[in-house]
């Protein structure tokens, strides 16, 4: 069931956006301007470390006026891929070098008015290269423990999209698929309670199969 | 490190959208107009039934001219809860009447540049009423397997943001929660590659745990 289009009209432009009116016509016969805001894409970066844990930022935002984790993102500039910007934007706010870039999970994180995509990558290493060159993003840049992601989601520590639907990802994915580049095969993840929290004990090997990425 | 605000212009407004700029200033001195786009609030629902299934829609998006699987969903109207917006969403696009909802997981989507919310809800249970009344949304309304839904993303056969968490967060939470409102425990969740193609086999049920909710 496609909705029919019959034209567009830019309504405001500029670098960061934009706004157009989409003639379309519904299923239904109904025919409407149908906004819709052009964004620019996004890259995300999952970078792990051989110790389990996700690189991840403190950071504002000010649009929200939400302080909460996020992974390393930025928008892909023109005539980069994705994954040079994912990789870019991880050394710039963290001062960290990710090792090869991985493609995760893709995402169009609200497709009902916006074209925006997310794509979010997934490096296994990384090598410290000196302070990050960008200021302005974070007050503090700390490697997670993976146990740790699900309970900050839970009490809404991670808020943003693309951090959620990458970390997330690497939840189900599970973490051994390639952090020291051993198949584990298939295998068990254990979850207990201990003292009233959740903890995940071992590494999570449920994914020991292939996939092509 | 919070960026400094000076007020805000409407640029454009919309009951969809409102566009404004905001005056900003950056930890390093950095002053500029930032584009905000301010947009409803989305919900979103995962319902569940008593085989692992999640109750999907098979849709095309016209602004990113892609078909995918998604969730039921839609903006949240004025005086109403985002909850009752999921089931009614759920009602008006399926023709299936939601049990109770409970909140699984919020998102920022997009926080960079809009301050949109998705909150996300999960029912265990519906009651087929009818036909579905909101008939310009989908081709195919159909009960998912639970155990499916991991290839289904890998093959981007799922990519909405507000689909992709909801489902990624049941993943990990696992499925046995509260489908049967049996208190299964730490469990396995043995995965197994059958013929070329991953199987999750049993139930998932390492998420016994009590959950604030």
């Amino acid at each position: 069931m496609r909705w029919k289009t019959y034209g567009e009209r830019q309504v405001y432009t500029n670098p960061w956006l934009n706004l157009c009116l989409i003639d379309v016509e519904l299923p239904d016969g109904q025919r409407f301007d149908h906004h819709v805001v052009r964004l620019r894409h996004l890259a995300v970066a999952v970078v792990l470390n051989e110790r389990r844990e996700v690189l991840m930022l403190w950071r504002h935002r000010f649009i929200t006026d939400a302080w909460a984790w996020e992974l390393p993102m930025g928008l892909v500039e023109e005539g980069e891929t994705p994954a040079a910007t994912a990789a870019r934007e991880v050394e710039e706010e963290t001062g960290w070098r990710p090792g090869p870039m991985r493609p995760l999970i893709y995402a169009e994180p609200a497709n009902g008015i916006t074209d925006a995509e997310h794509h979010v990558f997934r490096a296994d290493t990384a090598t410290h290269i000196g302070p990050p060159t960008e200021l302005n993003e974070s007050d503090r840049i700390e490697w997670i423990p993976v146990d740790r992601i699900r309970g900050m989601i839970d009490r809404r520590e991670i808020i943003s999209g693309g951090s959620l639907v990458g970390l997330l990802y690497l939840l189900v994915d599970g973490v051994g698929g390639g952090v020291d580049g051993v198949d584990k095969g298939g295998g068990v993840d254990v979850v207990d309670r201990v003292g009233g929290v959740d903890v995940v004990d071992g590494v999570d090997v449920v994914d020991g199969v292939d996939r092509a990425l």
